[in-house]
């Protein structure tokens, strides 16, 4: 997507350097960062200047591959394979692309080993604008439908950011979102704050100007009064893991947004691409789920007189909880969106498209 | 209760001037203030220097009577009155109070006004004491009998500050809880963080630290996780309004968290004064709901080395849309505990409490 008039994606190649935009510093900011040893990946992903499911996968997959071109010892593999494995927990992106490179090269003479990484973790790169981009040509159609039906501006509520910044490119929530824009569709987008870390008043709402998407930015705890209110359309969000039978887990906060929808009756999307669907978990109770620092929710990133700086907002002693996720039951969920087709949140209706 | 060991009331008369405690300070800095003017009672409202239904409701109470002191005209007590009134449209408390002083005071002459308005009000302070007690009593019964069943700490969720702050003393929510402590049990409470204006994150949790009462402050987004998680074993909330079908207006996200009690078979109870019961709006679609300014969402205070100061968390240019309150249908309110007793949040049954 573009940035002040050039295009960008999230994580590129110049040179044989591997960068980055660092989405820390989003939307105060745009700072680029190149990555180079292992612990720059592993430091990119726990501390979130990359993050998004598709996007840690290929950041992963991208420090395994520059790892194995230093070292193609074995020992060296499964160092870092789990060195980049322990980064974060709940998305299961990163674990498929790590053991999708590591199956492929331990059959490989070492001397062969650092190239193929490369060329494999730089083709998952591809592969995943390519879905991001067929997962918005399979929203639109919903969006579409329902202009249709509506005839007026239609209001899609997103939480977190699924936008192009959680992939390489495009997105999964925010994809259909940018198709429907250029093939003009009046569209509004409320945007959830996403307590702790803000990513969608931070990251969604600074993609959605840049694209010239009329937004609103409302607290977490508005959803459901403007789902009451009738001013929401239809809810999509992503997913950093999908069980087989259709539960999604998410950002904290998706659940009480999907159980809103429910009894609003609100279709309630979720887009994603099937790299995040967990064949080997029944269901969502079976997913980890990341407690991250509670100093998340006390200090935070400020800007003053177009300075930026760190403060607290609550007295540092308070006592905190921060999980990151929650997981949303099957049976709120109106439709999967990935790149293969849209489906149902069931086990054969999700094993169809897989 | 106590600060600083000391006794305290939200609001309380010292030789005849009228004094609060400025909230908007807590919980870096304890601050107490004299209202003098009329303007000066409306901007404390409106500031929410002080806030919270019957806190609010006394506030214009004593505004209204010091005014009538000053002037006993006619004119001055209904254009005092409609300033008053104007404040903020949601809590019902606001008309409740001024319309019983006003009543009253009509049917006087001019040079008996005064002192019988004060009078009124400072009566209705010690009723509004009175009353949030008798709510700790009664919703302690309820705590009490889930403790005997469990036998372990109980988990007590809620969201913003119905605590003595809220109120002239004891709170509403919290004055079960301040009750429940004093009698051993063990307890602990979840506290919503209450975005935008945290005053969980501020003003529940500094209640419950002043008084030992073991908390952890979460975000508003992580309610719904711990409730599928198993970790609340009750909810507690306040009210701005209940309508007469027991539909209870309160601050914006009250409504996903009993959404999310409802699903997961966790009670949700709500304590109020009777005095927030609206016996003219037949249900909750009815309430206006205020709606604040969106720089609420983006322009916060905090705390830097000891220094407060005020900065923003997004970009000052975000559209945001910042309504303060949502409206939870009685189906998804387990109890309404009051001063007079427990009763269902349904017609019938809070016909024979009022």
């Amino acid at each position: 997507m573009k940035v002040n008039k050039k295009n960008y994606s999230t994580i590129w190649l110049e040179n044989e350097k591997i960068k980055i935009i660092d989405q820390t510093c989003l939307p105060f900011k745009f700072k680029t960062e190149e990555l180079k040893s292992l612990n720059d990946f592993c430091i990119a992903i726990k501390n979130m200047k990359v993050r998004g499911a598709p996007l840690i996968g290929i950041t992963a997959a991208l420090g395994f591959a520059k790892s194995i071109i230093k070292n193609p010892n074995n020992s060296n593999i499964e160092i870092s394979y789990s060195k980049l494995l322990k980064t974060r927990p709940t998305a299961v992106n990163l674990k498929w692309a790590l053991e999708r490179i590591k199956k492929e090269i331990l059959k490989l003479p070492n001397d062969l080993r650092g190239k193929q990484a490369m060329q494999l973790a730089t083709s998952m790169r591809l592969e995943d604008i390519k879905n991001c981009k067929k997962i918005g040509e399979n929203g639109f159609k919903i969006i579409k439908k329902i202009f249709k039906k509506r005839k007026k501006t239609i209001n899609i509520l997103t939480h977190c950011n699924a936008g192009w910044l959680a992939t390489v490119d495009y997105g999964t929530a925010l994809s259909p979102i940018f198709l429907a824009k250029k093939e003009k569709i009046p569209l509004h987008i409320w945007v959830d704050e996403t307590r702790p870390r803000n990513q969608g008043a931070l990251l969604t709402s600074w993609e959605l100007k840049n694209e010239n998407i009329p937004h609103t930015v409302i607290v977490d705890n508005a959803g459901g009064y403007l789902m009451q209110d009738g001013k929401v359309d239809l809810c999509i969000v992503g997913s950093d893991r999908t069980t087989i039978n259709g539960d999604v887990c998410n950002k904290i906060g998706t659940y009480l947004k999907a159980l809103s929808a429910y009894e609003n009756n609100v279709p309630f999307y979720v887009a994603l691409p099937t790299s995040t669907i967990d064949e080997n978990l029944e269901d969502g109770s079976l997913i980890p789920i990341e407690v991250r620092s509670g100093n998340e929710l006390i200090e935070l990133t400020f800007n003053k007189s177009q300075k930026l700086g760190k403060g607290c907002i609550f007295l540092k002693s308070t006592k905190t909880f921060n999980p990151a996720f929650d997981v949303t039951p099957a049976k709120f969920i109106t439709k999967l969106i990935t790149e293969n087709g849209i489906c149902d949140a069931n086990i054969n209706s999700i094993k169809e498209i897989i």
